[in-house]
C-alpha cells in the first residue's frame, strides 16, 4: 500500500524576500520520511490572505496530510488562523481553553495578557489544539491542515507532539553509496538499474571535490532486501560485471 | 509602478526527502530583492513530469518571471527539460549549439560525450540558451521560465547571468530595528504604524535569546525617506511619545 502523503504551506514575506531562510520544510522533510509519509510539494506564500486560502485549499484537497508554518503571533502581519478558518468557511473566535493557556502563562511570566496577545486565541470552531510548551499560544489541527508556528524551536516541537498521531505508512529506508565517477559516466547503467527495480527510488547527486567531479547515488525504498539487491547490482556494474 | 513579479520552481525528491537541504530558494530570494523584482511564490516539486508540468504552467501563466532549479543533468532522474517542452507544447530535440558546447567541454576535459551527456543538449525549440562556465551544460530560457541547474555553484554563476537581462523595479530598501520586548507588548504601536505607512512592508519577527523574547522589526519600501519617517515614529511610540 502507497505511504500517506503530504504537502507543507511555508507562510511568510520574510522567506521570500530573503530575510529569513526557511528551515522549516527541511526539520519537516525528514521527519516525515523517518515517519514513512511521503511529502510530495512544497508552496510558501506571502503574509497574504488570498496567497494564504488558495494555497491550503489547494493542498488540502490533493494530499492526505498539510502542514503550515508561520503566521500565528500576535502582531498585524499574523494572519494564518483567520486566512484557515477562511479557507474551510469556518467561523473563528477567542476559545475559551486556548484563552486558559494563554492567561496561565502570562499570569506565571508577570506579563500582561493584552488584546494582541490574546488573537493568539483565536481558533477555528471545530479545531484541535496543538500544544506549544516553549511559548505557550497553541496551534491547531482543522481537518486535515495541521497549523503550526515559524519560529523553528517551537515548529520542531509542535511537529514531535502530531507526528505521533499520524499513521505513517512503512518507514522509508535508503543506502547511498559515494562513486568518484561523473553523473554522465554511469547514467546509462544507473537508468538500467532503475527500470529494473522500479519498485525503488534511485536517484543520483552530483558534486565537485577538489575539482573532481564525482557521483552520490542513493537507493530508497521500503524493502531492505530490495535495496541490498539493486546496491549489489550498482556495484557489479560499475566495477564492469559479475566475476 | 509596481515591481514585477516572480516565482520559483525546485525540482528534486532530495529537497522533499529531507536527504538535501535546498539553498538556491534563499539565494534567489536575495538577489531578487537586490535587483526590484518580488519573489511571490515558491513551489517545491518531485521529479515527476506530471508535477513538473502543472507546476511550470501555474507559475509561469501567473508571474512575470519563473524560475526553475534541478533536473538538468544526464541522469534517468533528469526530466526538467522534458516536462518544460511539454508545459509549453514545444518539440524538443539535441540542438547544435549546444552539442557544439558540450563537445568542447568533454574534448578539453579528456572524456567522451556519450548517450547520457549528450541529453543534456536537449533543448525545447525557441529557447535561449544560458551560460553554464562551470560544468558546460546549459540552462535555458522559454517564454518566462528561466531553467537552471539544481547545484548550488552553477545555479548562482546562471542566475548571475540572466538577472542583468530582467528589468528590476525599483530596488527594495530595509531598516531593521532590535527591540528587547516581545511581539505581543509592541503588537498594538505596530499595527497602527502599519495602517499609517501602508506603502511600506512592516514585519515582525520573534527572537528569543537567553530566555528573554524579543523582536526584530523590519520596514521594507522602496523610499528612503518614508522608511526614515516610520522608523522615526516607532521609536517615539516605544518611547512613549515625542517629548
Amino acid at each position: 500500500m502507497a505511504n500517506p502523503t503530504a504537502a507543507m504551506l511555508v507562510i511568510g514575506d520574510e522567506i521570500l524576500s530573503g530575510r529569513t531562510r526557511d528551515s522549516n520544510m527541511h526539520r519537516l522533510a525528514c521527519e516525515l520520511t523517518k515517519h514513512g509519509i511521503d511529502l510530495t510539494e512544497v508552496r510558501v506564500v506571502a503574509d497574504d490572505r488570498a496567497a494564504i486560502i488558495a494555497g491550503v485549499r489547494a493542498l488540502a484537497a490533493t494530499y492526505d496530510h498539510v502542514f503550515t508554518s508561520g503566521g500565528i503571533g500576535p502582531t498585524h502581519d499574523d494572519i494564518t488562523a483567520e486566512a484557515i478558518a477562511a479557507a474551510f468557511e469556518t467561523p473563528i473566535g477567542i476559545r475559551a481553553d486556548a484563552r486558559a493557556i494563554l492567561e496561565a502563562h502570562y499570569d506565571s511570566t508577570g506579563q500582561e495578557l493584552n488584546a494582541a496577545r490574546l488573537r493568539m486565541a483565536r481558533i477555528p470552531d471545530g479545531a484541535t489544539l496543538i500544544d506549544n510548551p516553549i511559548s505557550a499560544a497553541p496551534g491547531f489541527i482543522l481537518g486535515n491542515v495541521h497549523v503550526m508556528a515559524g519560529v523553528p524551536a517551537i515548529f520542531e516541537a509542535m511537529l514531535a507532539s502530531v507526528l505521533p498521531a499520524l499513521t505513517g505508512g512503512a518507514p522509508i529506508l535508503s543506502q547511498s553509496i559515494r562513486i568518484d565517477r561523473g553523473e554522465g559516466e554511469i547514467a546509462a547503467p544507473l537508468s538500467e538499474l532503475a527500470d529494473d527495480f522500479s519498485d525503488l527510488s534511485i536517484g543520483s547527486y552530483p558534486f565537485m571535490r577538489d575539482g573532481v567531479h564525482g557521483t552520490h547515488v542513493v537507493i530508497r525504498g521500503t524493502d531492505a532486501a530490495r535495496i541490498d539487491a539493486a546496491m549489489t547490482r550498482l556495484a557489479e556494474d560499475l566495477s564492469g560485471g559479475p566475476a
